[in-house]
């Protein structure tokens, strides 16, 4: 594994690797000192040409606690204003000395091409509306944790699927660790063409709710009412909102999940976002340690045999601080 | 002490401990290698709804002196511009595994309910026309240095106190160390009520200089002017402006001091600032450091019995390079 | 020397001690982990009046690579924006505790009057048209490693000479290292008077090119043509664009640079800059070295006597991860 752009890439295979390493950096967030030095040395940049404070932010942190130096190629500040082309600006950024290269980009492709293009381990923060794969991932990670597994589930992604990359990352992932998804939006909101996707199709959330296991909800964005795909946010959370009364149809042991921002009132009623099976802050929770994962799959020691986590007893001048070092001592 | 919101909950006591261990890091800044390794694996993130460079990197430059890592989540990029509410963004902050949030909002209270939402330690960085506990206690900590003591002395407080929480946390603190505040500004520019503000009030800035130990000067800002609250930043300079005839007026140990930034012309002469009994510099030079000592006092050991600060002579990984430490060894 | 303000003051020695101390770190940032601890506890703050992502970066890759501490004072959002003086953001920025300031800002003579405000380091990253110091020098190590030295060499500088500082400074380093310079530009594009520039001139790009050890071509601004200083970039490439015909007419030896962003298609056709006698990644690549040494120079030792790189296999906390170093132990 060089790079990763899509969970296409990964199969059930290399799904199972990444989420069983995400147990070891779930372990790491947890210590008094949640840092480990198996990075050092390496620099990761950001290179966003949409905003997205969020996710840098969780890959910015999975970079330090790995010990890994990071430096924000933002667009907006940048000579990409000034015309230079996304080929210019990476070997640019590769000549200063990089590792790997976390890209957001508003076009589909722009990530496979930096990789092609470029000698850094590459990772696709978000391309458009093809696809965003740590979200996917941290997304079953966060399901398996939950749930145990994603093997027979049922799971509804519900809302704007046609502009969603989350939505494509997420039926990629789901249906290859066994779990059976359906697609629940409006026409207007459905890609043209579902050929070739392992999903089944439905118009009528209420019809799907009771034999859900996992609803995930993706965010509605204000611009489709101007575009006229739905006629109001209001009309949409009516037909396809997780308002109180669909929530309390859902199994107790249901997920409600999110990517965020949410929006509280359309999509998900403000105070279904809170209940106890709503699983929008575990996911940001495990992102931090499932791009830990990610990052040291591709920066590290390259095989999963290495202990990537060194245990905290053990004497060692990056964790003699740490109280559980001392302790063990 | 869990988070410090405002200088009211810290009384004559807690402003006591925290300009004692201030002490403390005003000796590591002047070390070679200014840093101490009490906060690593510690994150503190800057959560500001308003920009404010100065204050930001202020307690950047604490936080990285204290060895923790810091994130900055600024507005200006981030999903808030897309309507998230601020307890929704503090739960994704904090999912991400963070130790401080430093919080700088545009209203009063904001800082408040972080805190009762959130489980970090909060410290305000500014709420609307509220508090700036640091500013205060810098503020405190400068006097000090230069005069030895607040007890009895007389401050004079100039300016648009109505729109400034400055004021407020000044008033506050400078009260509780036994110092007499007198706020000096035109009617327009006060509060509509004082009532129980243990303060005088005076409209002539004249009357009050030769009694006053401390004339502390607010940033007139350009808008109040518009709103019709002076008539003209000429006019507001002439009758409440620190001008060089004032500035001779004042007892050669009196000092001048200002938050800045500074409108030079305005609140004070150009020639004014430079003067030796002008603070200003000193003003940012302390900030440093008492924001260390509240950062250590809320993530570090949480008692100050603990020495925060190890002996640079002490063997130690993170202070081998130090030129003292060898010279000590 | 306590400042690089300008290649005029380092003179060929001071040039030459730079290019001799940028080897080492060369060869630092080849290593493993290229790091090296020489100025830990340091703090490096870039002051940019101008955006510019490139550079900044490459100052702050530099300053980690050797330990220092990294913050940046942006002026979009900080209190310039409120009509702050820059002696005044300046004295902020001080009082904060910073070794070095990388100031970079519209107008010609600002480091020099930082320099002489303040008391940090003070490296000029771009002052308007007058000089940027490190762009030079990195060109001239870029120019020795492919050709060995300059001594000899004829060099065309070609395009917007007149609004150029990357023109200034590399006119005064590339003669100071004894080569010959030949400006090639419109009239419009050349100084009004060039008294006292050691240098000769040409408006005709095809007969100089024959004789031309190294082609450096500067970026063409958009706004040149709307100020009618050239016709348009079409006609501006025509006569004075590197085309593919043109930079088949050099030795196979002879190079081409850019300080890049490129604006591909007007001064350099978009085939020639990928070429292999195209240097633009190598003059990024050996930006960081460069400038990895100047901040030694100002800020290490102060000596060139002292190692600045120790041997990667000495035991040594930092370097102790370093395979390199488990290798040699």
């Amino acid at each position: 594994m060089r790079h990763l752009l899509s969970i296409a890439d990964l199969g059930a295979d290399g799904i199972e690797e990444i989420l069983r390493l995400t147990d070891s950096f779930v372990e790491v967030s947890a210590r008094n000192i949640p840092k480990v030095p198996v990075l050092r040395g390496k620099t990761v940049v950001s290179l966003f040409y949409e905003d997205s404070t969020r996710t840098r932010l969780s890959f910015e942190a999975a970079a330090k606690r790995l010990s890994a130096d990071t430096m924000t190629f933002s667009v907006g500040t940048s000579s990409v204003k000034k015309g230079e082309s996304v080929r210019d600006t990476l070997q640019t950024i590769e000549a200063m000395g990089v590792d790997a290269i976390v890209v957001r980009h508003g076009s589909a492709g722009v990530p496979v091409q930096v990789a092609r293009w470029g000698t850094s381990a590459v990772i696709n923060a978000g391309d458009g509306w093809h696809e965003h794969p740590t979200q996917a991932l941290l997304d079953c990670y966060t399901i398996r944790q939950r749930l145990g597994s994603l093997a027979g589930r049922s799971i509804a992604i519900v809302g704007d699927i046609k502009h969603s990359r989350v939505a494509r990352s997420d039926v990629l992932a789901f249906t290859a660790l066994g779990a059976e998804v359906t697609l629940v939006a409006p026409p207007t909101l459905l890609p043209p063409s579902l050929d070739g996707w392992p999903v089944k199709v439905s118009h009528d959330l209420d019809a799907v709710l009771p034999t859900t296991d996992v609803a995930y909800l993706l965010r509605m964005q204000q611009e489709r009412m101007t575009e006229a795909l739905v006629p109001s946010l209001r009309e949409y959370s009516t037909c396809y909102g997780m308002t109180s009364a669909r929530a309390d149809r859902l199994a107790d042991t249901s997920l409600i999940m999110h990517p965020g921002p949410m929006n509280r009132g359309v999509e998900i009623a403000a105070e279904v976002a809170d209940r106890p099976n709503a699983t929008v802050v575990d996911q940001v929770r495990n992102g931090v340690p499932v791009r830990m994962a990610v990052l040291f799959l591709l920066l590290g020691s390259g095989s999963t045999l290495y202990d990537p986590v060194p245990d905290p007893a053990t004497p060692d001048d990056e964790t003699e601080h740490d109280e559980h070092g001392s302790a063990g001592a």
